[in-house]
């Protein structure tokens, strides 16, 4: 295990071996500038860059401007080996009396001005996101809710195991973490079945992971399963929270619309494609022939990365984890979901986000919904010394979700955090 | 009937009752700027307010660098009052001795620098598009596919009156009129009802409006249908190109993805929304109890745009009109789309694009889908001596629209092109 010179918590999620980006401001940098996330501390990029810091990586010296910039779209643009190579980089620079010493870990003053705490920065959305498609493939949360809906025979759509199903969702409600979530109003059917205009009274979330796009194609130039890989820049947690009541009345015959669309949380600092390498395994086997755009000799697609969602009613004095689940509950990959978005010609751009869809286990207590851990809002659950089913204002909820290595150290993704404000009064939002 | 020192054709879409709004380049002018449309000319608005074209609107004046961007997205931030100034002052330019007359129609090089023949201009997607939404409130659309698939007892959904249905599209998948359409390869299912993967072979065509976006509204914070027309910059053809075999398949549940995200084509000229103010007109009536959120006193809603279809199938000398439909076959209005997507506090920006869904008549020969003129595939046409049901390669489909006041002027939309090309070769694009 590589020991750094930065003193870094054992149960920090942004060990050595993370090195995850984002994007901040703190005081004294009010401008969004690229960094990463170090222990307890975040090294601000646009300060590193500009004191020499990348002096060891001749390679990025032409492109330091990325780290200026207010997202991440255009590091992620550079490509997965410029990440690979600024991660790495940026590794040794954090080693103790690592090659790089006399840049930060001997540089008191650099240090000082471009280390700060975590806790005293204000992180912002890391990419903007020109289009975000949230998939379906977490097949056990897809089976809960058939289920729920259709019976245990019927749970699966024929089409279900054929492709990795999923909807264009709205990219301009994506939200960073500890964003508040303030409760849509919206057309229900009351108890006589007759719709009605209400805040919806079935707020629930979604436990998924999103993936970061860092290379475009053309229209109508699919992306092959075989180059898919190159296409993704990094993950963060999705909470893709959802009014079960207004997508009950809505989504039939075209989906999900406005019970999706008043706000999806992400994490703050997105985890690079390589660094999950070392945690690659195998997804939930699929027994249907798979087409030949979408099969893959790749055994490890998924990654095992443990998931878990707390919830902090209100006026509870902390948060209780009410379900554990693993990134290895999928069907397909985040590179067959790529592929499969392209095979008709879609165009990709840097910063597009892809949603996996709510991440189940089998068994109870990992389901990734309320809507499946109450049993479609049949089975209140006790937490904190109240009942829950669906969230209640002021209710708070955080998605969590890491790696460990054999050494014990934590590659983790920082919390999804949202907390419910009440509905506007008579749906109206003062000026 | 006010007279133009410039001729206009009678025939001509861009009359002095119009001044749509786009984006060219032109031999000697590279760099994508703003124009307005006249007759058969453009005029770039980039050498015309460089040119001190608008010493006549003083209020302008600071705002002139909007003219020089690549997209009309920062005019349109301006605002209504702002757009509906510069059309006005604009008509008076062109306006035979009119009180500006010396700015342009005695200005004989500023002419010829700023006007160009429309036929010499590369026009270009005329906003930055950041979410796309595509409704379906063409009711007679919904309901001849309702009849296809459920028989006309069940053909309309129970949602359907009740609400603007609709769905996020793909906004990196638009193109401008002209941009040929690759036909896409997917998940089909064949004669056995197993899934394969192959180009698709119902390939259709969506007769729409489109509606831009001029302003936003904060995360949470619903826009009442009071201001609603404040957030609508103007509307444009739409053809939702859609790939019937593939969206059969994949829908279920979550709606159509890969069978609409190839293309869509919009018309290259932004109709201003005051510009059609003179041509509203009442919709469909509304037979259900509108919810208090989405009920207006406006009963003229709507717009009454001849709408057409032409097909020029492969090897055509020209093309022939399929269909003709209008702007009123809707069952909810643009500002109703725009009020129900923010209901729940969805936060709309500058250069969305909302859909109508597809605008068919209530008879035969106003079907705006060829899924619906062919009976679901099962009734060929005939057309320049060939049999068509859904489009073949070198197939070249046009939308037009157009309104005319009761001196005959025309104020019309311009083409909505686009041709299909041919799948690629085992679904692979070249490199």
């Amino acid at each position: 295990m590589t020991e750094s010179w930065l003193d870094i918590p054992t149960e920090s999620d942004f060990s050595l071996i993370n090195i995850p980006f984002g994007i901040i401001t703190y005081a004294g940098a009010s401008a969004p500038r690229v960094a990463v996330a170090i222990g307890d501390k975040a090294l601000d990029l646009a300060i590193f860059s500009a004191s020499k810091g990348f002096l060891g990586l001749p390679a990025i010296q032409p492109y330091l401007h990325v780290f200026h910039e207010p997202t991440l779209n255009a590091f992620a643009a550079l490509g997965r080996p410029v990440h690979r190579q600024v991660r790495e980089y940026l590794q040794k620079v954090f080693t103790k009396n690592g090659p790089y010493r006399q840049l930060l870990e001997d540089n008191k003053e650099l240090r000082n001005t471009s280390l700060t705490d975590l806790t005293a920065v204000q992180t912002y959305l890391p990419m903007h996101i020109g289009d975000y498609t949230d998939f379906y493939v977490g097949k056990h949360h897809a089976y809960n809710v058939g289920v729920l809906f259709r019976g245990p025979a019927n749970a699966l759509q024929p089409n279900y195991t054929h492709l990795p199903v999923g909807y264009h969702g709205r990219a301009s409600s994506v939200v960073v973490s500890g964003t508040p979530v303030r409760r849509p109003w919206g057309q229900i059917l009351n108890a006589d079945k007759a719709p009605i205009y209400s805040p919806s009274k079935r707020l629930d979330i979604e436990l998924e992971l999103g993936a970061f796009v860092c290379k475009g194609n053309r229209l109508g130039a699919p992306v092959s399963l075989t180059k898919a890989e190159d296409y993704l820049f990094g993950y963060v947690l999705l909470n893709d929270w959802s009014a079960r009541d207004v997508q009950a009345w809505e989504y039939v015959p075209l989906g999900p619309f406005n019970a999706k669309n008043f706000a999806s949380t992400i994490s703050a600092w997105v985890v690079l494609a390589d660094a999950l390498e070392p945690f690659r395994a195998e997804g939930i086997p699929n027994e249907s022939e798979t087409q030949s755009y979408l099969k893959s000799d790749v055994k490890k697609a998924m990654f095992d990365i443990d998931l878990e969602v707390s919830l902090q009613p209100n006026g509870a004095p902390s948060g209780t984890v009410i379900s554990r689940s693993n990134g290895c509950n999928l069907l397909w990959s985040f590179p067959q979901m790529l592929t499969h978005h392209t095979v008709g010609g879609c165009p990709m751009n840097v910063g597009d986000l892809l949603g996996s869809g709510t991440i189940s286990g089998p068994d109870s207590g990992t389901e990734g919904s309320l809507l499946e851990l109450t049993n479609g809002g049949c089975k209140p659950f006790d937490i904190a010394g109240v009942k829950r089913t669906f969230l209640e204002d002021g209710d708070e909820v955080v998605l969590r979700g890491w790696c460990k290595d054999s050494t014990g150290q934590r590659l983790g993704f920082g919390e999804c955090r949202g907390q419910i404000l009440e509905a506007w009064e008579n749906g109206v939002a003062p000026e």
